[in-house]
């Protein structure tokens, strides 16, 4: 559908255009913007109808929004964030530079200005970072039937209506009543007698992602957050926890592939930020796997006299590296998910020790039998059958060596603040390529010399 | 809260576990029951009001669930199913033995048995498998009044209110109104007038990945599923695609980690699962890496002359590994969140090939150093710089590969229909160990002999 707008707009065919621009969603024509030039940009922002102007604008890229307030009048300005929540303004502003940001607040009016600074005061992935400030607020005194002239007066602005909030003379949160409470109760019925007063919230200065898993956790569409005396200050709602939701997820799979997370998407990150965000575990991880080096150094010896070992050395470390990823990946998405606390560690030890005692046989039995079978008998290797037993004892021992470093590592590094995603495969992989041909050495040495 | 809930029932302290269980929520109660045996199970459960009994319920596991089921007494049976709405049924229904399923459809309506064994039959992983059947429709000639009525009378049974879908006399789905815009609308109003008719949907049949892109897409709090003829069968609400959400990324992730997916927590999951699930990809890495091992032996000459190139081998290959996994995982998350599609090929080999131009200098100059630095200087060892030279060149043009391969690999994977979380760490790993070691012989030929 946004080919088909953009076809229509360079052809100026702006009659069939607008009945196009009335069935289209905003994402959609958020991604006609970005293949348009600034004049162009700005031609077609000024076609839209104000509310889905609005509504495409939160939808675009930030270098797409820069360039627009950077091209619109004042009015033009204040009629786009008039119509956007807050939550949206800030997203927005986040990104601009200080020019624009200046020219944005002084727009806005006082009350809009003072809770923009206030989530832009609020710690980068804190509860209050992510909140907006505009909710339905009641009183228990109302009956239900002033509650709904409350609701149709100020809901229009509103970013959910669905969940109201009930505070008191001092605005600490004491209960919330949905609208469809509201909706199956009388009339005449009092809110403080309909209102849950047993409230999920969180704290202005929570961890973003622990929010998130509350929504996750009691299927809730929206999150009252309190300041440190319990007052009211915000509402999460689930649409921002769903986009929350896939962030976090996004920077824990990169925290495992040892990128240091960015929150730009990946084609709009510059080349020289992609390299920042990537080279200093790649540094780090390289200077680890000299020691490697060291180990088969001081084996020299034994990989001149039995050269066949050599040649198996990649593959054990890849077998034991694989194996061990395995176990700290399960582990890692366990305690994100909340379903591994540390108390489990011994259960996840003991149950990996038994898993890698499967997978470690039945990965020497099928090494066995391939040197056996395809090396031995069809190239004619002169591996012997003892060199083989070496290389089989070693995948057993490294497989339940690294299963059991596996998962243990993330709980600990949980355990000790740090982040368990960067316990997986990389920095696992480094770890247990050490262990690998500390093993393969050991029982070389033990078995043919 | 859950301990406390033991506590007190341990103690048969009935009249305060009362007011704790007036003010937890179900998830956390849910937790409680895990603990107990089948006698105390049942009798707690027993104690619970009927509606937190059935809320918990939903939100136990599933051995729990048929510890209690095999329990109940057929009134018992109803009392809990007449509570929860048919999605969950069907999600408790399709973890239990026959014998139990067959209760439970015997002790519901005809109705609701026939809603049941529709979403059954819809393919795993369908839309339909996701959806409930239990929707508010409204007709286009209602009034604003009218409507308002019919969610007070019929409201009460079904997962969502607050989106109504207007259907017309063959149940084709013709509009959407939501509650916000009821509330907002004048009593006389006509549904037809104010509902919106550029209608969001999906058919059963879709993917229900594509369901939750859309969720997080457009910001919405319910979906509608449509059959074939355009017929309104059921909706998909936004706590349930937050789940599928979350299911889906954890697959993702084991996918990533060469796991085959299982849809149970681990530690619910028994050893031989997941056994099984790991062994698979562990044999075929294991094979392929065996690979290496060919290479290895070919250039045996070499080794034995040129001793110190051994040493080097699992470092360039753990390098290289990394840097081919940061590609392919990013741009595997980036496929999964819709942001790169299969015709930014090009653009992402470019914008590799510049990054790995970068990584790979970096990484080069940082291991000449270190070797002269340390392994020359310090540890006296007797490399001499022109193999040190080779080691460095290997890691520039590896790097340059494997970041090109990971970022091809999972685009070309998904063109032909194949799960490119497969190309992750794993796959990428036993791939570029080939590469690496074909580079490094064919330079360390070059340059030494």
């Amino acid at each position: 559908m946004e080919k088909r707008v953009l076809e229509l707009f360079t052809d100026k065919k702006f009659a069939e255009l607008k009945d196009v621009l009335a069935r289209i969603n905003p994402p959609d024509l958020a991604v006609a913007f970005e293949e348009l030039d600034k004049k162009d940009t700005l031609i077609l922002f000024r076609l839209l109808p104000k509310e889905l102007a609005a509504d495409t604008f939160i939808e675009m890229e930030s270098d797409t929004q820069q360039k627009l307030l950077e091209a619109f009048s004042d009015k033009e300005i204040k009629a786009v964030f008039d119509e956007i929540f807050i939550d949206d303004t800030v997203d927005i502003i986040e990104e601009m530079p200080a020019t624009v940001v200046k020219r944005i607040l002084k727009l806005s009016d006082a009350e809009t200005r003072k809770s923009i600074n206030e989530i832009l005061a609020y710690p980068e992935d804190s509860a209050g970072s992510i909140m907006t400030t505009e909710y339905v607020d009641l009183k228990k005194h109302l009956t239900v039937e002033q509650a709904f002239a409350r609701i149709r007066k100020n809901g229009v602005d509103k970013e959910t209506i669905y969940t109201c909030y009930v505070t008191d003379a001092r605005r600490k949160l004491i209960g919330v009543v949905t609208v469809r409470e509201l909706l199956l109760s009388d009339y005449n019925d009092r809110i403080e007698d309909i209102m849950e007063t047993n409230v999920l919230f969180a704290n202005t200065l929570d961890d973003r992602e622990a929010v998130v898993q509350m929504f996750d956790k009691y299927d809730i569409l929206a999150l009252p957050i309190v300041d440190n005396e319990s007052r009211l200050v915000g509402i999460v709602t689930v649409d921002d926890a769903i986009d929350v939701l896939q962030e976090e997820v996004t920077e824990d799979i990169e925290r495992m592939a040892a990128i240091t997370p960015t929150d730009k998407p990946y084609l709009k990150t510059g080349v020289f930020e992609i390299f920042k965000s990537r080279i200093p575990w790649l540094l780090i991880l390289m200077i680890s796997a000299t020691f490697t080096g060291l180990i088969i150094t001081r084996f020299e010896d034994a990989l001149v006299t039995f050269t066949a070992l050599t040649a198996f050395i990649p593959m054990l470390m890849n077998t034991a590296g694989n194996a061990g990823s395995q176990a700290s990946v399960t582990v890692i998405r366990g305690l994100s998910l909340g379903e591994i606390k540390f108390s489990d560690i011994f259960r996840i030890v003991f149950k990996e020790f038994r898993v890698s005692l499967l997978a470690g046989a039945a990965l020497s039995v099928a090494n066995f039998i391939k040197i056996w079978a395809f090396d031995i008998v069809v190239l004619k290797s002169d591996i012997s059958l003892l060199e083989a037993a070496v290389v089989c004892i070693t995948i057993f021992v490294s497989v339940l060596f690294s299963k059991i470093v596996g998962c243990a590592l993330p709980i600990l590094a949980k355990k000790l603040r740090l982040e368990p995603e960067v316990m997986a495969s990389p920095f696992i992989t480094t770890i247990v390529d050490v262990l690998v041909l500390m093993v393969y050495f050991t029982i070389a040495h033990l078995l043919l010399m």
